[in-house]
């Protein structure tokens, strides 16, 4: 006797990136921003907030939602705020998901989707990305015109990017919905956020874990047509975001000008990176994210992965689709970051490591 | 074309208690509690924070987790941390519900389970408690033998509390899992925590909303055997207890002298107010939680309701059951807030409105 129903019993859970503690590690395998979170922070959890947490948060995250509504042009209708964009794929999937129902997804992915689609009973359809380009299906994908088709855009863990065009034309032609996850777009030269505008069957997530320094805050939000969001609002947890997460995000929404000047140090530390990668002999995929995907020389990537934590450097190595085999995906740190990890993989391969 | 399924377009979402901001409300609607967390919360929110939000929380809550088990005498897989206990219950009906599936429940209680039979499209079977002592009703709640039986213990609205051995019996008839609810355990006389120990189909949930005063945080626990609990962790988000939430859960669970400094002051105003209330003709059911379910005179719950919103105290009024049509709830405050409370009732009542 389990107490749950077969599907969950016959499931694996979904595996976090490796966290190893201590100060000395460069962690590069998780996709977290190596530069501080906007100090205005500090004032939040300052000020009188412990009399505020006595009491429940507002259950719709009014004023974030609203300010985010005013950074993107769109009534605060439009804006659902949630615990981490993956509560928002929670919901997306207990709304729209279930045994009989399809989720739709390019691999290789972020794999918390099939998560969900095995959580849910539901069919999971699997394309291919271009075995070179690494570009997503989309004729595949709207052949296929599941009940939901999740593309992480920037993708993770290529890098690749689609382009609004390509996903209007996924939009369009799709009967069910299309989320388009935006974990990374803080780092990329384009966005979807306007297509929810024309097309009601298009979700945009969004996140402040990335681009915002805020994983540990667990903040996300959804953009999409009001009686969409209603929906999805069915099945949230009442009270989902923290009142410190909704007040130290406002504020991490109105430094624009950090988050910017976090970012741009980043894409330069970026093209450095793929630069150094590629003279060591890896092929580098053009990256519009906080990371590269690296094909490692001689197809040497778990071994290189394990090497470089000897080291104290941590990579992300993926077991699965067969296509990720000869490859890591490297967060990009600070330089100085960047810096010990090129190191580790020189003296790795001067040992002939991998 | 709605995108989601038939029976989420068909639901009504749930409805929070209503939030009236300005600091003259005196807030007895929501079973929040009115005096301030443990002090040591602000420790946590000064020292080094900032650092810890640019990185992800431990996805296990593990050392949250260590402490809740070592003040219970569990290990630490005994114990499932979550963003409230809402979280809990969205994760169980994930993994256990789904069409063709039963959800059980005494009524009136809590709704948000409702809402998950809803949402997983699940049968709702409703158990009426006892119309004078809203008892729950066990032998019922045994024969309905449900996939999940939710028991909040002490319930709300009612403030009723079942004993433990009432809840042994119900676990051990039961082929299903059984939910105990117990987010209002600081404030009674016992606790069915130990119920997991021998009974491998229950699982208690607890929250630092209430004894802790530490709503806004979002922060529950699960607490029942590993194995259960390892079927509940695959529903879950892959992060969804936040960094702060979880250092400031700690701090709190560490500091008992404060949370029960806190709700013995909770008891005694909630005996002081019973006794005021029945001195005007009200009937007050004996309660363990830090609110009290009281029918008022005359059958003028909602008017009554009405007038003391108009004098800025917020109470509970509930139009469902049809049991609850002549009661309110009212939450516990500070002495002080409960003669403000008392004073608003009586100048209404002299003024006839209710």
């Amino acid at each position: 006797m389990t107490y749950v129903r077969d599907n969950i019993e016959a499931m694996n859970a979904y595996v976090p990136g490796e966290q190893m503690p201590g100060s000395e590690v460069v962690k590069l395998n998780t996709n977290e921003n190596p530069y501080p979170p906007s100090p205005t922070a500090i004032d939040v959890m300052r000020h009188e907030m412990l009399d505020r947490l006595r009491v429940y948060p507002d259950a719709k995250a009014g004023r974030f939602c609203e300010a985010v509504g005013n950074l993107l042009g769109f009534e605060r209708d439009w804006v659902l705020a949630a615990n981490g964009s993956d509560n928002l794929i929670v919901m997306i999937a207990r709304a729209a998901l279930g045994p009989g129902r399809t989720l739709a997804q390019p691999t290789p992915t972020f794999p918390y989707y099939k998560t969900q689609a095995l959580v849910e009973a539901a069919e999971l359809i699997n394309m291919p990305c271009d075995p070179e380009s690494f570009a997503i299906d989309v004729d595949g994908l709207l052949e296929a015109n599941a009940d939901v088709t999740f593309v992480a855009n920037p993708n993770s863990p290529t890098g690749v990017t689609a382009s609004v065009g390509e996903l209007r034309r996924l939009a369009g032609g799709l009967d069910g919905l299309l989320v388009v996850d935006e974990a990374y777009a803080d780092f990329a030269e384009a966005t979807a956020v306007e297509l929810p505008r024309d097309d009601a069957n298009v979700i945009v997530l969004r996140t402040l874990s990335k681009g915002y320094s805020l994983a540990g805050l667990r903040l996300g939000y959804a953009v999409a047509q009001p009686p969409l969001l209603q929906q999805l609002w069915k099945t949230k947890e009442i009270y989902n975001v923290a009142t410190l997460s909704q007040e130290i995000g406002l504020a991490a929404i109105r430094d624009q000008d950090h988050m910017k000047a976090n970012t741009e140090m980043i894409k330069a530390s970026r093209a450095e990176l793929a630069e150094q990668l590629t003279r060591r002999g890896c092929r580098v995929w053009p990256s519009e994210a906080n990371f590269l995907m690296v094909a490692v020389p001689r197809g040497g990537a778990a071994a290189c992965g394990e090497a470089l934590k000897r080291r104290n450097v941590l990579v992300r190595y993926f077991h699965q689709p067969a296509s990720m085999a000869d490859k890591l995906r490297i967060t990009i740190g600070t330089p100085e970051q960047n810096q010990v990890l090129l190191a580790a993989w020189d003296e790795a391969g001067s040992h002939s490591e991998f």
